[in-house]
Formats: C-alpha cells, structure tokens, sequence
C-alpha cells in the first residue's frame, strides 16, 4: 500500500512539465486532510467511511482504509467494483434500481460485505429478488430526508414500514438508517440552530426503530461540510464525508477548511487577453464544471489559488474567463494559474488522470479509475 | 465509411437493455440533421467545417466529411489527433499556446493542412517557431472579436497588425479571419439587428485586410444558432457549427431547431419518489452536466423529451430532481425517461460512449473516440 507520505521518486517533473489543462493534487495537503478526518473520527468515536465519489481513485481509497476507515462509500456500480479491490466493506449509498445495477452489486467479490442504502418499498423488492437470486446477503439501510429534500423517507414511522419490510426479504438484513445532512453549513450563521434540530430528528428516529423491535446498528450521516460537527448529534454512529480529501472553494467559504487546506487545483494556461478587462484561460466547463457555489455566496465557478479575488467570472466548453476588474495583476498570454473550483467532486469525474505534485514537483500521476460507467 | 442510413443489423438490444444513466442518439434525426445542414451550405455557397467539440466521434466525422465537409474543426490537440485519421483538412480554432500544445500540433500526420486561430503576437511567434522546427506550413487566422466578447482582437486595425505579422513569419501563411458569433440569437426578437451589424463589421474587416494588400481568403464564421442566416452575412465563406448534429433544449428553444430534430437524449431511471412533488433519477450533473439554457431564458437543466414541461430542477452529483408540479404524470421508481440536456457538448464530454438507436432498438454502440486529453 502507497504512503502518500513516504514515496520514492523518480526523476522528476515540473509542473511546467505538465500540459495544461490538467488536475493537480498537492500531496502535503492531501495527507494532512486524510489524518485530520482519520483523527476527528477516532477521538468522537464514529465510524468512518469515506464517500470515493470525490477522488475516485483506489490509491486514495486504500490510504483512507490504512488511516483506520471501517469501509468505503460508493454511488455507482463502477465505483463499487474498483473499491471492491481496496476494501471488503463498500457502501452504496444510492438505491439499486434496474436489473444492471442489482446484477453487478450482485456480482461483486463474496467476500466483500456490500450494504445498500435506500428508501421505497420497491428498491427493498427488486435487492431482495437479486440477492435470493445470487444466494448473498446484503445489508439495508434505510434512507431519511431530514431536511436536504433529495431522497429518503419523510418519516419515522415510513422509515419502521421499510425496516420491517427488510426484515421480511431475506436475504436482506436490516442494518440501520442513513441520512445526508448536505443541506445544513453549521458554519454559516442562517444555518445555527439545524444541528440541534438535526439531533432531535435522529433521536426520534432512533427511538421509533427501538420501540419497534428494530434498533439500528448503524446510524450513518455526515457530510464533509457538517464533518467537524456531527459528533454533536447522539446516536450517530458512522460518516460519510468525501470532499474533505481534496476540498474545494465551496468548503473553504462554508468554513468547513481553511484556504490552506486545499489540495486540489486546476492547472491552466492563459490563452488570449484580447478583450479589455479580462484573460481568458483554458480551463472552461470541460476542465472546471460549471458549479455554483453550494450553500454560501459566491461569484463565478472558481478562484485563482494565488490570487482568490480573481474568479473565473464566464465560460465557454474550453475558455474560462478570470475577471481582472479586482486586481492589479495583468497576466500574459503563455502565464500559468492555477484555479481553485467551486465543487472539486465534479472536476474529478472530468478528468482520466491525476497528478500529485509537492511545491513544483510533479511526484506522481495516478488514474481516476473509478470515473465513468462502464464495468 | 459507415452510413448511419443503412447500418447492417446484428440481433438487437432494447432501450430496456442498457444500463441508466447514458446517452442516447436518435440515428434518423442524426442522419437528417446531418444532411439539412450539408444541404444549406451547398445551396449558399459556404464552405462547412463542422466543429467536432460536439459528438467527439470519428464515425459521425466521417459522415460530415462524406456529406462534403471541407474540414473540420477541433478545439483540442486530442480532438486534432483523433480526426486526423478522417479528414486532410483540419482547424484548430483555439490558440496553440503552451509548446505541449504546440508539438502536438507539429507532429500531426504531415499530409493533414492545419489551420490556426489566434489573436496574439504570442501566439503567432510561438506557433512560428514550432512550425520552423517542424519545417512545417501552418495557415494562420486570426480571431476577431464581433460581440461575444470571449477571445479575438477588438478592431480591424489589429487584426491587419497581427496579419502583418504572420505574413512576416514563415512558414506560417496567413489564410483570413475568424469569429464566433455565439452571442448571437437571431431568431430570439431581442437579438434582431445584431445581424445587420454583424454584416457590417465583417465589411469593414475585409476592406481594411484587402485595401493593406492581404485579402481574406478564408472568413470563417458561423454558430449553430445562426447557421441558417450566416449567409445574410456577404464575404463569409466557411461556417463552424457543431451543435447541429444533435441539437439540445437550447437549440430547440431559441428556433434553431424543432424540438423534433433532436437527437440527442440521456436515458435514465427513476431511483426515488419518496420526497413529495418531486421524482429523482439516476441523471445529475455528472451525466447532465449543469448548463443553464444559453441566450433565453428557461429552467432547470433539462426537460423530458416525452413530457417538456417536466425539468430537471434541481441537482447533485448522481441526482436529478424533477419538478412534478406543472404535470398529472406520477413515475414509478423504476420507470425510465428520456432527458434533453440544456447543452449537449458538455453531456457528450461526460460520456465515454454512444448507443445509436432508432425507436425503441439499440443499433450500434460508438465510443466518445476524442474525449479527454491525453494523446
């Protein structure tokens, strides 16, 4: 297993090296990221289990894993079947609907312990039926909107019907209830005051399940934004937080991460400064994603690193234009940046590669395996 | 070089086969979008070089150039790489800075001509000494800005400067000029007159390049939106679109198309009903991306191509949200739907391969040939 820490190098690169546009991981950051959240986890005592939505890619997983993770969380089949090499305990934390999906968390390696998140009656039948068929036991956990609105059951007592349901489709095992708290940034000041709500909520859930027959053994939430702080909510046994790796300017304006905590950046060329007022870089909606910042205000779809007044304020598929009307700075055509985005989950999905660099050095490049869908 | 009209048929997979979320092109509406435009630029005269960005693909490369394209049009030294196997002809329309880029370039197969545009002296002195390296003629146009305000230089004045400057640096050619008209939306009535002065600016650019003794041959120009009125534009002799193979919501929404010319959709599945209002499926921004509709107004980041009024709402990564309030339709986890993205380039860039279909049958499976960077 790669030590991020301790990697022998080869003759080396520079990041002038590197064609642009591409990802960059700075290595330092990465490390200190993957302990502080291994570290926050052991001493509240919580389970964690990284989301790989974020980095994608087993090198990462396999470091969390070796800090201590108790498993990984997966949203798609392909990231189930790359971890599953990583780790013997995945997580989909999405419902397995449609024959394809079932058939391939079926098809896993036995000796991984696969659970399922979920939250209707017919995502139970349709697992149930993969799992008889496959001669497998899955566990179920079941998935409760509390207040991000996306997924999950609206209720505590609809919660208990899909429980018992579970109960009744073996070789299905009722194993406990999820919830993403993607909605709530404590850090921000109109958000003060969900935590507590948030808390009540999971003691009520908990309490329902308990009285019913059904205490559940896992009790999963947890968000990198809400990471530092989901120990204040009783009965949580288990996070999930992806960005926290990386982390991205969404997470550093949320306070969830200082600006000195990213690791990730996009490497780019400045290619025209033609039109007054602005540069335009390289690095469009192919290379950045086009996310708004989550939960927090915000201009434009990132920021330079060096210079965060400095945003990509437009964009084409390939152009990314830094508005320049808030600085000083006047960059050349052939200048490089490098750009902090909004939501680094996005922007990894849109690359094939990696590099991981320490200061000017590009140490190592590793694949985004678990990118795209295919088996 | 494959027809799309009259594919050999091996036994056949259903819509009902493949796995969810993916992209779906309707081979009869490609096959029509291919042909209306070869036909519009026949009847006008106009040189089509169609920007590739778009489908990504060899194969329909192919039908473009069958179809008489003169060209085609690349953004990336991926994309120029790719298509240099199907066309002779090739335009990186996007400055070759950085000497990554620049290699990539040189090093093309040496009986493809390729053409430039830039709009800096930077670019042209770093474009020289690659070709000198190379011993290799490389045309040159230069960009011109006409309103979108994205790159290309800001008066006819500059643009014979930066003329001037190839024609002193060979073995670069100057070949003519360039721009992008993609603010423009002509058939959306706010936009109306922008083509009058657009014919107007591209007058006095040619006047000024011929009267300084270095007449255009090439003015290429011409979005998808405006393909159907570039020829209202006099001096124009090549046009880019890219978009018009498939055509997306936007295209459909500003009347560059019907709604029953595109041919693009991603197929997905209902994965969640549980939250009130609202259905989600497997289809977020990493299959969507997360393109807001571009020169007109509409919301959401996608509608069903079965149900329009039915939008894709909001999202996260792996899901889409859609907004039930403006129908009777109630879906079933479970249940399959077709989306039309806001901006198909973008979705195109996020899959690694295409299933062809006609009606409810699965006729070929193509891969996203020149996707992603590497060579």
């Amino acid at each position: 297993m790669l030590s991020f820490r301790h990697q022998a190098s080869a003759p080396r690169a520079t990041l002038d090296d590197l064609e642009t546009p591409c990802a960059l991981v700075d290595l330092d950051r990465l490390s200190a990221n993957l302990d502080a959240m291994a570290s926050y986890t052991v001493v509240h005592g919580l389970a964690l289990r990284p989301h790989v939505k974020t980095h994608k890619s087993p090198r990462i997983a396999a470091e969390q894993m070796r800090l201590g993770a108790a498993g990984l969380t997966c949203a798609t089949p392909r990231e189930l079947e790359v971890m599953s090499e990583v780790s013997g305990d995945l997580l989909l934390a999405y419902p397995a609907i449609g024959s394809a999906r079932v058939k391939r968390v079926m098809e896993l390696p036995r000796e991984v312990r696969v659970s399922v998140g979920l939250d209707s009656m017919i995502a139970i039948d349709e697992l149930a039926a993969g799992a008889r068929a496959a001669d497998r036991d899955v566990d179920v956990l079941i998935e409760v909107d509390l207040g991000m609105h996306r997924v999950g059951v609206q209720s505590a007592e609809e919660a208990l019907a899909l429980a018992m349901h579970v109960r009744a489709s073996a070789p299905l095992r009722f194993a406990g209830v999820m919830f993403y708290p993607g909605h709530i940034r404590e850090h921000v000041s109109e958000h003060h005051g969900k935590l507590t709500q948030l808390a009540s909520d999971v003691q009520h859930l908990i309490r329902v399940l308990r009285d019913a027959g059904l205490p559940p053994r896992v009790v999963s939430g947890g968000s990198t934004p809400l990471a530092w702080r989901i120990h204040e909510v009783p009965g949580v046994t288990e996070v999930r937080p992806g960005t926290y790796v990386y982390n991205d300017r969404t997470t550093a304006e949320i306070g969830s991460c200082s600006w000195d905590d990213i690791a990730f950046t996009v490497l780019g060329t400045v290619v025209s400064t033609a039109v007054p007022g602005q540069a335009v870089v390289d690095c469009g909606a192919k290379a950045l994603g086009r996310e708004p910042m989550r939960g927090v205000a915000g201009e434009g779809f990132g920021a330079l690193f060096d210079r965060p007044e400095v945003v990509v304020a437009r964009m084409s598929e390939e152009h990314g234009i830094l508005d320049l009307s808030n600085t000083d700075w006047r960059p050349r055509v052939g200048d490089r940046v490098r750009i902090v985005p909004n939501h680094v989950c996005i922007v990894v999905h849109l690359n094939d590669v990696i590099h991981g660099v320490r200061g000017n050095q590009v140490e190592t490049t590793w694949p985004v395996s678990a990118r795209g869908r295919q088996p």
